[in-house]
């Protein structure tokens, strides 16, 4: 094993941020070092926990990592910040408030980008998984910020999802939880001393009426993750839907196809990594003839790929 | 001339609503439409409207078809609603508000689900922008739900991206700010009649003092999209931005940019589509094998794309 991939899985939390670091810059070497990680890889729980901004997801996450330390369990967080496209740097703002778990071994977090061209969730968030679960964090939180493809994303990640949603947030809402509905395993109205959560509570479980059937209807908890209230209760139905994965072979299904989409997400990288490349030194030329109308770019395309 | 295209540059909306129903499903022939269609296009004015869920997008695009159709300009609107992995389907939700327009000629209206694999954007928006222009629509607004990679995206697809924010959001907006300030072209305040629209305005005019001495710094507009408040005047400011574009020559820079991504993302999805093919029979027997940890996801890659 190299170097640093035996720092990591030592417990070197330098060592790890390094290999986080180098899955979301695809630095060289990342791959073999993943092939080295991979081994040891299967055993840490993947909770998802998305919703809409301001929905309370950090603060939630803060609270969540208390429950599950005061059972034992080490935890690592991954936080998807919305990113520039030029700079690609992430904002740590709200991240600070989990500040508090800094201090404690057991904890490990980290914001990425969401700098990913393939999907909303940046490539080093699969990565870092792995990178995670290699390195022995019994859980790994990933909070995605965000509505829409990277909630989709989440369900390709993680073994749990969990929703958060939050009463009063605009009609916007409405439409969001349709697509949300199908990737939630949990949902948390969050914030459920506002005026509204009864009723977000209500319509949620209406929505729900329609799964009655399935093998596993998502629960519906509420918290006040500002004060910790229902975040114990939370806690044990995510376990709940661990539990049922685990026996109902739901979870081994769900890993399947998790791993059918990343290998053939590395195999479309390494596809597109040659895209750039077909241009050779017409790029200009054929641009301008698709700019001035005289070739379109599906014509252009063809003609590029048939020469690969 | 295809029928199909013919009669949607004859203005026929049944045809134009179902060559974007088939630029969404990817069905056999939409390329050789596109091929057809591609060479009238390059007249629209491509309109990004795009913010946070519940920021009143959809009100703010229903106020501007109003503005530009009372200047006599045509208006084409695509909308990208987040839509279930599982069924496609979008929601239509808030678009009722626009049935106003419905009986106008000048106006078509489209809702497409954000099903997109590679990106935010579904694919069937870019093919509908273009459909649009080669249909003659004056203006082509896209208003996008969501935060992160589909903003980014507006900026590939739209000439002017308009970024709307609102006064007390929560937190998460001011990380999600830092993404949008980077390809917004003009800002708006909407529900500017709220508490904390001034200091709003005041924060983003903070962040712009970065963008002194650019070509273009964008502006801020102050709406209440409810009553029409600052509309016609953001009007005039959108127009403002298309004609520095023209005259600059940032516009055409623009286009060849997005020419270039849209080429490499033709060429991507076509080789992305013979990803699924390159595990012949092998696949349970794979997937197995690295749920296993008898091999991991990048030798399976590597040793499937040796065989292509």
């Amino acid at each position: 094993m190299s170097t640093l991939a035996e720092r990591a899985t030592a417990g070197d939390v330098r060592a790890m941020a390094r290999l986080i670091s180098m899955a979301e810059d695809r630095a060289d070497g990342i791959d073999s070092l993943m092939k080295e990680l991979y081994p040891r890889t299967g055993r840490a729980w993947t909770i998802g926990v998305t919703g809409s901004p301001g929905a309370g997801k950090s603060t939630l996450t803060d609270k969540l990592i208390g429950h599950f330390r005061s059972k034992g369990s080490t935890v690592g967080v991954l936080a998807v910040d919305p990113s520039s496209p030029y700079t690609g740097g992430a904002i740590l703002a709200d991240r600070l408030r989990m500040q508090r778990h800094t201090d404690d071994d057991g904890v490990f977090m980290r914001s990425l980008g969401a700098r990913g061209s393939l999907g909303g969730l940046s490539r080093g968030t699969r990565e870092g998984v792995l990178i995670l679960d290699a390195c022995g964090y019994d859980i790994v939180i990933i909070e995605t910020v965000g509505v829409g493809q990277s909630e989709i994303d989440v369900m390709r990640v993680a073994d749990t999802v969990c929703v958060v949603l939050v009463p009063g947030l605009g009609d916007d809402i409405q439409a969001m939880k349709a697509g949300i509905m199908e990737i939630a395993d949990l949902f948390v109205v969050n914030k459920a001393d506002r005026p509204g959560a009864d009723r977000l509570v209500h319509e949620v479980r209406g929505v729900l009426e329609f799964l009655r059937g399935r093998d596993w209807v998502p629960t519906i908890s509420q918290t006040v993750a500002e004060t910790g209230d229902g975040v114990a209760e939370l806690g044990e139905r995510l376990l709940s839907h661990r539990e049922y994965s685990g026996k109902s072979g739901a979870g081994r299904e769900r890993e399947l196809a998790r791993l059918k989409t990343k290998i053939e997400e590395i195999m479309l990288e390494r596809l597109s990594s040659q895209v750039e490349t077909l241009w050779t030194d017409r790029r200009e030329e054929l641009l301008e003839a698709v700019h001035e109308r005289r070739l379109d770019p599906y014509t252009v395309a063809e003609e590029l790929l048939s020469r690969a």
